[in-house]
């Protein structure tokens, strides 16, 4: 039998990968999120925090793949796209080794033909912004505009990301099998009943 | 304590009406869907297929009510506004009455104040269609195309209908709570889960 993937697509400050880090122990099966990363920079010798980077941030132009390569040369775009067939092997090694619970990245459509589980979990801007505020590192004191700001451009980088290497809308409700607003929802509360439902 | 109300739009052929009864069963509350209908019908002396007619297929032009009845003093443009506006009435003391499943008809806005849980239920075209054959009365022979453009009619006037008197985008995944993709799902199995969530 497949082994049982769920993909977890979030707005940042959603507390998505609270879910899928609850969701993963719930269910007592593999979680990935930041190892990702950690497994890219070894595969590519690129470091961690560029890497990060390139996936989160997007700090150079995006360009479509056919006309990448012949008109434009460019090391940063090289190493870009090597960051993305890394990621999308190792996600696909990662799947198919054992049931996991995968956040962010584009899983959702790099293990498209394997038919996981895809969640997207979003919330208004008000709970994004007291979450943020919650789990604010000791010593950070943004201010609500602050935090807005960051907000909508990490989901804007997110956005761009996933458009560019799956040609479809981030968030669109039609590329998920649950959306889940996290705006009145206490994750702690919620995740046993999902869960259930997944197991 | 306030009721506990949920509310449910859907795509057609979506699986929502099975999902909101199942629903009202499991957590043994009322469920209102057609009972609006019949319940319009009887204050407005208008026939039922009428009131369904104006609320699922709007035959007439849509206008905004700021400029509706100075412009255009139009009888059957009058009895539609009617129909919301009682509509509205009966879903407010539906939901003041007692803890209850609502299905449809902006109840998702008309409720706002009280803060009901809103459910979306939606669905890919293909399995949709399946849904249809599957609950299609005897006789009904509708081919796939014809189900596609039924599916699509019917869609699209729910849409202008919400859009017209909410402002909102319908099925837009932030105006609800839970969006719900049912192409792969087992309605009868998933309304446990989502019943031990609720209560």
């Amino acid at each position: 039998m497949a082994n049982k993937i769920i993909t977890i697509g979030r707005q940042f400050g959603s507390g998505g990968r609270e879910l899928g880090r609850r969701l993963a122990e719930a269910l007592q099966i593999a979680y990935y999120d930041k190892e990702i990363l950690t497994e890219i920079s070894k595969r590519t010798q690129l470091t961690e925090e560029y890497v990060h980077n390139v996936v989160e941030h997007h700090p150079y132009p995006l360009l479509p793949i056919t006309v990448g390569h012949s008109l434009y040369p460019d090391m940063a775009f090289q190493l870009q796209q090597s960051v993305y067939t890394e990621q999308s092997n190792i996600i696909k090694e990662m799947a198919a080794a054992s049931d996991c619970v995968i956040v962010g990245r584009c899983a959702d459509y790099i293990l498209h033909d394997i038919h996981p589980f895809r969640i997207f979990v979003y919330a208004d801007m008000e709970s994004r912004i007291a979450r943020c505020h919650a789990r604010a590192p000791e010593g950070e004191h943004l201010s609500d505009k602050e935090l807005k700001q960051m907000i909508q451009k990490v989901d804007k980088g997110r956005a761009k990301y996933y458009e560019f290497y799956t040609g479809e809308k981030w968030g669109d409700k039609s590329s998920y099998d649950l959306c889940i607003n996290t705006s009145n929802v206490v994750i702690k509360e919620l995740v046993p009943h999902l869960a259930a439902f997944l197991s």
